[in-house]
């Protein structure tokens, strides 16, 4: 997609609704056919625990160390198997009747109360979900129909694969459609306003306005600022700047002129294995909702996990690629300020406003080529998804 | 409308629904077309507040004196403008982006993370809603259908126009529709009752059963008590009255007998103000919900401002038609018990039963004539406001 | 039913839903047309008092000694009654216009606030509500179709009528369906395994799995255990047991085997009364929602109240067939450990799985026998008793 491309549809007049892409406007409850991360690993134990993702109810448990996913409800009475307990190993079994599901396949190998010979065993089942554990999270895959899982590294950041790192995170449980709080982390236009008195950018000046161009490279979309203005003078209204006497200045900005600063400059302290990516912006994101904001020397993800129509599970990971006793100074940086000021304070600015967001309808303008590119981004990966499900034999379409 | 007339009405058998007074059913959330009283005129300052009246949402806010009315969603992601701040003079900008709107006409003024130059300016506003400051209250006027407001004076009770007065007063959010406040408010059969045992009457009685006829002049219809019985043998039942020792007796009323008292005893004691109004009763209504009480010497409003469907604005005013150093004895008396007992536990057992009240269905009895001509007055006055807003050009029916 | 039929039943394949019972499956509300215990008998006094029962709203309130049911709803302005008070003898007065109903009948017999010639009077009334005390507690018949109440002791576990006894008993408002509470007391399932952890079964071991026969005599359906297995060993996953070293021996069982218990051993300690019934089992149920389970020595009832759709009262009653100074003992066992272990504990666990129960869709196992023979007994008597209200004068249709 071209700049040109992206202005023009920005600017066309009246839209109001996300009628453009309608696998977008029916994924209230989250795209199917994904991984996503749903709770730390070490919160995963013998003990199960109940969750809620893409709408479906999902009961976690470990058993000899590896994690199961079923689906929560055992298909008697419908009481939740969270409810229950491993009574051998392997199985876990309904804290009603007793009836006992193969933790692998989900098949109901016993149930209790009715005997060795019981009539029913074989003859039920729950769904069983694939799950994987990555950067110390535990992951889910939620199929379309059933379909075998893709292996979960085709779908991690890249640079997540393979590389030794070191992360800090925080989940949180948030008020507010998935997609409100993707769109938001993506969007372009409100970090400059909203975050403006944010702690964590207490010491650093934002600019008021950028032009900005999107560009896609291979799933990621990617936000290049072409041009960042750090003072603008509103005709009949006054001049307005986020800049303090206290605030760093930008580099190499002049009071209301234009700098052109890619992410050339601000690359320089880049660690190697990140200019290997050869990033060409600052902000990217790819399906299923995952944001990756590249500051120098460390990458900060933001994973937004649908929970329901209503809700979704915010996971903000912090990721620098060091080894070795470098690392230490990485976890001091992380507990001292990162989490509390960054994923804490900045991030709840931003779950204020994705709880009050409240469209369609809605009124884009010229920014807003960040949300409108990432819709069109899900549209086309979700649709080749789809059809990839429906026609397993065909070659994927994975580039645009 | 005779006595003979509305004893018919409220006699017709079964009548159960309100399909009588169309507009009047329909207007669950209030009718559009009216002045409301909505927050105390020190509670709008220069930061801004949400309300909601008559189902909209809308933002108040005060800018160098001037108070101004917006609805409260901001057009580019539905986000409160009540969440936002006064950037620029004469304008509010939108918490998230940095949407700016003139407070005077809603208008899109500037676009703050998209530049000066931003194409969206000028192609989006919000609504704007009349505002005017009366009685230390802020009132918005709500279109029916962005129609011009007429003149608040026009609504207000005639004798608060262009005459001093002190006053003293509470706002309450309470829950029930605001056609159940009205309804109680102006009802004539259920104070005796639902009162016997206020403060506010502890030490003086309250007839058993009236007689009672409403009779209109202007917009306002009165309830004339043509004879009040303050004692009632119940065949087969008993004997039951409001009368206690220790109460004030009534005005020259004999046990059992009818007593004819209009308002001209009491009105003895009424100040030169109201007496010059030749009140025809003591307690009037006049639309979109206002009741007045008049007092010896005072007189006690109502207003019962629709918040939604489930909900009302309870705003009560007592009114002293005084100068000078008089009316430190009012005040003296507001704040020593009528806040407390009227305004407080007297109204307090009105908002419980407005609150529990559920109807239609419905049966009534002869003193609701009291409410089926309230009703009749809403759905003239209704009628000939649409009629009005429809076609401006056609002389107003004003009067009954 | 014979024990073939029942299991060729639950094995059917597939039954997922209750359209083989369709009156069972509209009556989440409850089924008219029986008597229910709503409270203690020493809760209702001259102060009115509102409960849900089968949906309805309903007032009651002790006049002179006896119990009135009437709906609790002012044809007026639907206000409650129970928020009214007895200004007359016999009758219940609004607390909002002072109309006051014969507690007898329901008729409007004053409207206080009309006076003693109100035309109103004789022209509204509300609907009454049969009532009885039994068991030192208030029964209300819920009519289909305003019929008159069958005699309460008709439906009365047979042997609480004109039979001396002392009892103790627990009265709780509960979450969830009345079916899915009274389905888990019948249950035969999920005693052995829900209840293996609570206090009242410590030291007293339950088997693994029972072979069940459903058997009705007369309006109950009983519940034989033909065999019962104290242990098991699942095939490729492991022995399970409830036995433990601290907990009683079962009668009579060896390790694996089965023991035909019928109810014959456990009888021995049965008391006269008990015995003279000539139980065919353990538990059993009718309509509409009572389960008796007959421990040596005394009767333990449940009584499953609809209130509405999502929620019902659970009635637990302990009865001894005792007299003179044996009571003592009785109501020393109930008050020291009854009331808390099994009226408290045990049924929380019972009230734990009501609650989370969600069915239909469902899947039956060969246990649940018991729910499906219980189903079959409620559609049964249902629609004899709707065609006994249909056509009164045909003969009733008694028996299965």
């Amino acid at each position: 997609m071209t700049r040109a491309d992206s202005q023009t549809r920005s600017r066309a007049p009246g839209r109001q609704d996300w009628s453009t892409w309608p696998h977008y406007n029916a994924a209230a409850a989250g795209f199917r056919g994904y991984w996503y991360p749903v709770t730390w690993s070490s919160h995963v134990t013998g003990k199960p625990t109940g969750i809620r993702l893409c709408g479906d109810a999902i009961v976690l448990v470990r058993d000899r160390g590896t994690v199961h996913a079923l689906h929560d409800r055992c298909p008697h009475r419908g009481v939740p198997l969270s409810l229950g307990r491993r009574e051998f190993p392997g199985t876990l079994s309904c804290a009603y009747h007793g009836w006992t599901f193969d933790l692998a396949d989900g098949d109901l190998v016993a149930a209790i109360t009715d005997g060795p010979r019981s009539p029913i065993c074989g003859k039920a089942r729950v769904a069983t979900y694939p799950v994987a554990e990555r950067l110390g999270m535990v992951w889910v895959y939620v199929p379309i129909a059933g379909e075998d899982a893709p292996p979960i590294d085709e779908q991690l950041p890249e640079e997540l694969v393979g590389t030794p790192f070191v992360m800090g995170g925080r989940i949180d449980d948030r008020t507010g459609n998935w997609r409100f709080a993707c769109e938001n982390g993506y969007d372009e236009g409100h970090a400059k306003y909203l975050h403006r008195t944010s702690l964590w950018r207490l010491f650093k000046a934002m600019p008021t306005w950028n032009v900005t161009r999107i560009e896609q490279r291979g799933r990621w979309i990617y936000r290049r600022q072409l041009e960042q203005y750090w003072e603008a003078d509103f005709p009949g209204l006054g001049r307005w700047t986020n800049k303090r006497w206290w605030k760093l200045s930008p580099p190499a900005a002049k009071d209301g002129a234009a700098s052109n600063i890619g992410n050339t400059g601000a690359a320089k302290k880049v660690d190697p294995v990140i200019a290997a990516q050869d990033f060409p912006g600052f902000a990217s994101v790819s399906m299923p909702g995952v944001l990756r904001i590249a500051y120098p020397g460390f990458i900060h993800y933001e994973f937004y996990v649908p929970v329901d129509a209503d809700h979704h599970r915010y996971v903000g990971v912090m990721v620098n690629f060091l080894e070795g006793a470098a690392t230490a100074r990485f976890y001091l940086k992380y507990l001292g300020w990162i989490r509390w000021l960054f994923h804490g304070q900045f991030s709840g600015q931003d779950a204020w406003m994705v709880d009050v967001t409240d469209a369609p309808p809605e009124k884009l303008y010229r920014p807003d080529v960040s949300l409108t590119a990432w819709r069109g981004l899900a549209e086309k990966d979700y649709t080749a998804k789809l059809a990839a499900v429906e026609n397993p034999a065909a070659p994927k379409n994975k580039d645009a």
